[in-house]
């Protein structure tokens, strides 16, 4: 077959493939991918680097469906190219457990390399799989030995461009001159409320050549200009590329094509029926595949297979050129720490002094660095406050990666970028105020959705942190984490349960960690009069009872509200008051213990319980019940000195002792 | 004095007022106002149409500081041109209690137009304050008539627009060419990790351009350009105008201006003396007023006496041309509703058949839009699936204002934009995925912070949204809006629960309000056998008891879960189980009814309780005890048709009966 003719047989294959998923599903958006078929083919079938037997080889390139509604033609790409994904799971389209859900859900085995659905993030994320590419290759790279040597590319929609997580990242991608990352922009000019003439009619263009990318304008259904611009876009190393393409949602369908209509909804029998008459398609059967499509599409295989066989080749030599560097590799792949890494950890004492957890916090990031090569990251424009700062260990800026990255005031694109860095197997952490994390919640979300192991360091986490008021005093901030499946929150009483809550998040690997750190200072807990503080790990504990145990009281803290609920406690112990004190750093660590240590940290048979807590009450009723109560924050807070502010809103031992002889009449 | 010398004077004074208000505080950020003093007095002095003797005139230039950590300068501002903020107060800066908090905290008495310190919100903001003015006038202007002809003014900074927000809405801005709204950049080009070339690059001015606004360069201690600046801005009536003035932090102290060191920290006494002796000011006393400046910046008081009195012989006029319009006009002052606007509130019956809240919610939406002239409104580019189009009323749009926004896929900028809207006066409402109130969390804070009157119509409410998969089924998203101060939230559990969820919407003028909305259909709930549909109002009330009111069971449950529990109650039943089903749809309502009702409603005797709601388990423990149940969501959903994913995850009523019985052994 004249290859012309073949390229527009793979393109319609992917289209309709596409196109009877969502029909068959009876739910879905036909439109993006009938319409972005033609440059998805282009990519896939010519410049994306890949071996679909082998979905997670290293060095791929790697692709990104930010707009993740046109979920189906990555599936088609997937199947037609031959990756582990059987047709069968494309008929099961948006069923309960199938592979190939309404939005993609990040799969390695599957080739899917993140989530994608919420706007915006894929866009974001893929900036900093390039940023993953870029810090890799500058480690592990040697002359002759380009062992990470690859692309990230996406396709975004006009909604992703709207959103403005993406500017954010643009703006970043901009300024590092992350010259590996290409991005086709399918500009379809159509989302849901019809033409985007009603809301968006910036110029995209001048815009992302204000960020300092490579802009280039393609017709989206022109399979040479879309190649040529792949090329230049290639050629150019020292800016990210976008490359705009007029596409048309539907495109095929004759009455649907560039409406609204066809966005979200199937075609019908009837469109479709019309479809495939205008795409010279047959009628039956239905999800047909010719013959001469899928064996070209599918020539990726060998393609892939090659690829990673040269490139494995390259990787022995580099085994035995650089065995040092190889043994960080293998590191990198599995994810193990170095052996004895804990002993890196510092301890603290009171003789030290009161420390806040977010310095004590920065103390354990630097002692730990060495050993963790793979731990990188920043700060949204506030390392200071955060201490998140690696010193000594270079700033990650235009053609030179390192592990301190400048994010700036950019908390949604630094949530997204962390969640890149950890798909590329990089430990990412990220810091900014505990308020500030509303800004970044839908990559948090993501993060959490994704089981991805990624650290966030959430400071100044109260209104003890005084003067700056009410807008930057957390209150509902932990309750709406703590809600968040796959989270975990740590909000440490000292600098040591501060060390043992970093302990936690790195080898928490399955989901992220958020440690919840104050500004102000805190005593260092004297461990010998009260627990260790490595029992935190277990995130609840009995942290100063009763001789015997047998509390007719138990106050439950967190944080800096530990120090007053053992000052009030001595103050009750001192009127002859049985009281027990838990300290509470984790819910979810709690959570997983057994039903007996919980039952023996919280026995039910003591209804007198008082939790403190600088925040939302929201949530603490699950400890202390009905008959129970809470010394929380059911209110925003105050500008004041963090003293005042904490004493006038009832966080002082004085007040919890008041509160607590309410329960014990 | 000469004129030149004068304006300097006045600029110094300005500054050191700011700069003794931090240092007295000891906390705080001088260099924000130091660098900004001179174009803040040229927009102070030659162009904001202000009465600093009222407030709250209607038509005064409105102007934003949205880079709230410069309180200072708003404060210092405030006081030298006649508002009644007294310079005990700025003594007073960030203590208890005082008007001069951190950061500006929104007080119409005091001419603080809102609450800013978040960045880029002020930015949005002031976006929406324009378009409400563009709203207003259209509404309200006839020939001779400008009773509403005002700017929008603010200041921005590198950090807001680093934030995406800025970047949303200054798209939207420019699409809707917004010429009343004039932006002073402070490019100092320093945030608090450094210089601004870390992180922040892009070429701002191209972008802006990029967006459609009229861009201009200044000196940012220029007065003269400055000047020029402004007058062009004003004379370019079709787009929005960004001047771009290169400023200096810390402009005058000899050794920290243009540092990062005096973005957020005190001068300190000796850099404050040489800031002085710099300046040519006088050591003692602090907080040194020049009478010339003070008497030149108090002439803002007759000016602005004039002007009010000039507008209000035009208001005046107006009143007897136009009497219907002035009727409306009071009512916009006033916020009150129409006589008998209750009556066009619809009713539904069982007999209309299921019907998704989100449609009963169109459908009330559309039967009070026309005795509601202010409620303007829209969706994030979910209009069609969130209903909140208002038939027949027409679209905003450059040089069109009507009551339909397209907002475009930007829930951030919606939520700011919602913001300006009811600090104008409006009621407005914004429509999206309830998903998406994440990535909207710091404008909805922001509401409930100042109080404002904004309405949140946030549909696809749960897993029962089906194949859209776990990217769109909320999960702990009711969680984190419940436990936000004063945020209402309601989950109405039917159509009539829905429409008295709006009214109570519309009614509730002390705070934003969140209607939780199905995609999914549901039964109208028959009111002959169960409790009517007003009583939602009170947040929580018994839906259906047992005869007599003496149950052994409570099922609680909320909005589509309430269908489930009914159910479940009538299977219980059957077995001679004594069930109360008790309908929660706003926990913040319940909250507020007397300690007797809720007794009445959740007997403390009653200790099994089993709450059924699709979302977080998180908060429901308030209700249920540490002896009682949820059937909740603590994990993220799934991608499947809704009725499948509710039942596999155990949102049926044969779970909830199996669950039930493990409470009543």
């Amino acid at each position: 077959m004249e290859q012309a003719k073949l390229d527009q047989l793979c393109v319609n294959t992917i289209r309709m493939v596409a196109v009877e998923g969502v029909e068959k599903a009876n739910s879905g958006h036909p439109g993006m991918p009938m319409g972005d078929a033609p440059m998805a083919y282009v990519l896939w079938d010519r410049f994306l680097k890949h071996n679909p037997g082998n979905p997670r080889w290293p060095n791929r390139d790697r692709f990104v469906l930010s707009a993740g509604h046109g979920s189906m033609l990555l599936y088609s790409l997937l199947h037609l190219t031959g990756y582990p994904l059987r047709l069968d799971d494309l008929k099961q389209f948006r069923q309960w457990e199938s592979p190939t859900a309404g939005h993609p859900e990040y799969c390695p085995e599957h080739g899917i390399e993140m989530t994608t659905g919420p706007l915006g993030q894929g866009f974001a994320t893929g900036v900093c799989m390039a940023m993953a590419e870029a810090y890799l290759a500058s480690y592990f790279n040697r002359p002759g030995f380009d062992l990470v040597d690859h692309c990230t590319y996406a396709i975004v929609s006009d909604g992703d461009l709207m959103e403005g997580i993406s500017s954010e990242a643009a703006s970043m991608a901009g300024h590092l001159g992350l010259g590996k990352m290409i991005y086709l922009y399918s500009a379809n000019r159509i989302s849901i409320e019809g033409s985007t003439d009603i809301a968006f009619t910036e110029d995209v263009g001048k815009r992302f050549e204000a960020y300092h990318w490579h802009v280039q304008h393609v017709e989206g259904n022109n399979l040479e200009e879309i190649d040529a611009a792949l090329r230049a876009a290639r050629e150019e190393t020292k800016k990210p590329s976008l490359i705009i393409a007029r596409t048309h949602i539907g495109d095929g369908s004759p009455n649907k094509h560039d409406t609204a209509g066809v966005h979200g909804a199937p075609l019908g029998p009837d469109e479709l029926k019309l479809t495939k008459e205008n795409l010279g398609w047959p009628l039956t059967p239905s999800f047909y595949i010719p013959e001469e499509a899928l064996s070209h599409l599918r020539r990726a295989k060998a393609k892939g297979e090659k690829a990673e066989a040269d490139w494995n080749a390259l990787l022995k030599d580099y085994e035995k050129k650089h065995p040092d560097l190889y043994a960080r590799w293998e590191q990198l792949q599995t994810g193990e720490l170095s052996a004895g890494w804990e002993d890196a950890v510092p301890r603290f004492t009171p003789e030290d002094g009161p420390i806040a957890t977010r310095s004590a916090s920065g103390k354990v990031l630097n002692a730990i660095a060495e050993r963790f090569p793979f731990l990188v990251g920043g700060s949204a424009d506030l390392a200071p406050s955060n201490n998140t700062f690696l010193n000594g260990l270079g700033e990650f800026q235009r053609g030179e990666p390192a592990r301190n990255i400048h994010f700036g005031v950019r908390e949604h694109a630094m949530g997204a970028v962390l969640n890149g860095m950890a798909l590329s197997g990089l430990t990412p952490y990220g810091g900014t105020f505990l308020i500030f994390s509303d800004y970044m919640k839908p990559s948090i979300r993501l993060a959490a959705l994704m089981e991805q192991h990624v650290i966030y360091v959430f400071t100044h986490d109260s209104i003890g942190l005084g003067e700056d008021g009410p807008t930057h005093q957390p209150v509902e901030q932990l309750a709406g984490l703590r809600s968040m499946p796959n989270l975990t929150v740590i909000r440490p009483a000292d600098a040591n349960e501060t060390a043992e809550a970093w302990k936690t998040a790195l080898t928490h690997r399955d989901g992220p960690v958020a440690l919840i750190l104050t500004r102000q200072k805190l005593p260092v807990l004297d461990r010998t009069r009260y627990a260790p503080a490595a029992e935190a790990q277990r995130g609840g504990y009995i942290l100063s009872d009763e001789p015997g145990g047998n509390p007719e009281l138990i106050l439950l803290a967190t944080g800096s509200e530990v120090e007053i609920a053992l000052a009030a406690a001595e103050t009750l112990r001192a009127e002859k008051r049985r009281v027990r004190v838990v300290a509470l750093p984790s819910w979810e660590l709690f959570e997983k213990q057994s039903d007996a240590y919980r039952e023996e940290v919280l026995p039910s048979s003591v209804k007198a319980r008082l939790a403190v807590e600088a925040a939302s009450s929201f949530g603490w009723y699950r400890f202390v019940g009905l008959e129970g109560k809470v010394v929380g924050l059911d209110r925003f807070g105050a500008s004041a000195p963090g003293k005042v502010v904490m004493e006038k809103l009832g966080f002082s031992a004085e007040n919890v002792v008041v509160r607590a002889k309410t329960l014990l009449t």
